[in-house]
């Protein structure tokens, strides 16, 4: 049986809503990354301690998937900022008009940065454009260290891997340069960050990435914006 | 759109080959087990602290799944019993005709016990019957015990959760029992076991269940056999 051609016409769906939503984050100049990896990785403690540091006024906001449970954005709105969870009930991924639904009744012209926690997995939500400015893939200490060459599609697309969890190397067989090699290997250009979420290790150059990214895509005119 | 049509022809097409499988498993006494987890739970080294201390005439077999590299297989094949990868190019879980497939030149009366390691993946592998007799998820107590919540559907059809990775216990904020809490909150009868793969505690454990379950199937006549 071919499944090829489905999956196409829901791929190039995708791609319409999320074309859509990139020219409205434009238009409101929304920096929007699209966080992916797999289950405990750590995205949910990164947003954690990054919105902790963030400024009271930061105009931040954070979409968090999940299959089942709200426990997400339960931990997430702790600090302040427009939080909401998607439940995708099943799905293995977030998809571009999950993003448009939820968005619905926010202000955009609120917003400088948002941030989008994918369902954990290492796989599917790759193949899903949510019309973001960059992917992030986020790697914690604990997973070995040939992940990127055995799921090189998010390696591929993203354009920073973050090493989480780097508390835990003295306890770990894990070699972090040994890591980035590998990811290099997928994608050269990959910029690498290692953080620890427990310690605050790495969160001065994880803000200062994401402040330089940011005036990067900013001053970027609209018609040189390219996407992977 | 609807995918769902296609997707339960998919799913069904799946099952009958796996009926067939789990027939074939039946008549050569092979008992087959089907290992998922989060990329980096540990699936492989758990493998191999298996293989290395089973009997060197046990008759023991593996297939192991990964989108690319044949990294698990060359882990693996060091421990001299019969191993296959399974590459999927993409596909995000492994399905019953790739199992049928990667059998054909083994004997299934040389067999008493077949692991395979599904591709690294919380979510997708759940839908995909291989004819096992038990599926097994693992879980590292670095992911967080929230996981059974997030994730239900693969601890729902899993009979044994394994805790893996316990040498990190004194290192990460993870509550073992509220894991074994939340996984019975999906499955009030989940059998938990909790091992370290470097420290090997747990494993004589792990390796009666393996023996106790096997018996448990032998005995099992062929019409009261159940599956999830």
């Amino acid at each position: 049986m071919n499944r090829v051609p489905l999956e196409q016409k829901v791929l190039s769906e995708n791609d319409r809503v999320a074309a859509s939503l990139r020219e409205r984050f434009r238009q409101h100049n929304v920096f929007c990354v699209n966080l992916i990896s797999s289950p405990g990785s750590g995205k949910t403690s990164l947003l954690e301690r990054t919105l902790a540091v963030l400024p009271k006024d930061a105009r931040v906001a954070v979409l968090t998937g999940d299959i089942r449970t709200e426990n997400d954005s339960a931990r997430l709105k702790r600090f302040g900022f427009p939080t909401k969870q998607i439940t995708t009930g099943g799905t293995c991924h977030l998809d571009a008009r999950m993003i448009d639904r939820h968005l619905a009744d926010w202000d955009l012209s609120d917003l400088d940065i948002l941030f989008i926690e994918n369902v954990g997995n290492l796989v599917c939500p790759s193949s899903y454009d949510l019309g973001e400015a960059a992917k992030i893939v986020v790697l914690s200490v604990t997973e070995g260290e040939d992940k990127p060459l055995k799921y090189p599609s998010i390696f591929f697309k993203a354009e920073l891997m973050i090493m989480n969890k780097t508390d835990l190397l003295p306890h770990v067989p894990f070699d972090p340069d040994l890591c980035e090699e590998n990811a290099r290997k997928v994608h050269p250009n990959m910029e690498c960050l290692r953080v620890s979420c427990l310690t605050g290790d790495g969160f001065a150059e994880w803000l200062q990435w994401l402040e330089q990214r940011r005036n990067a895509y900013l001053n970027l005119q609209p018609e040189v914006v390219s996407h992977r």
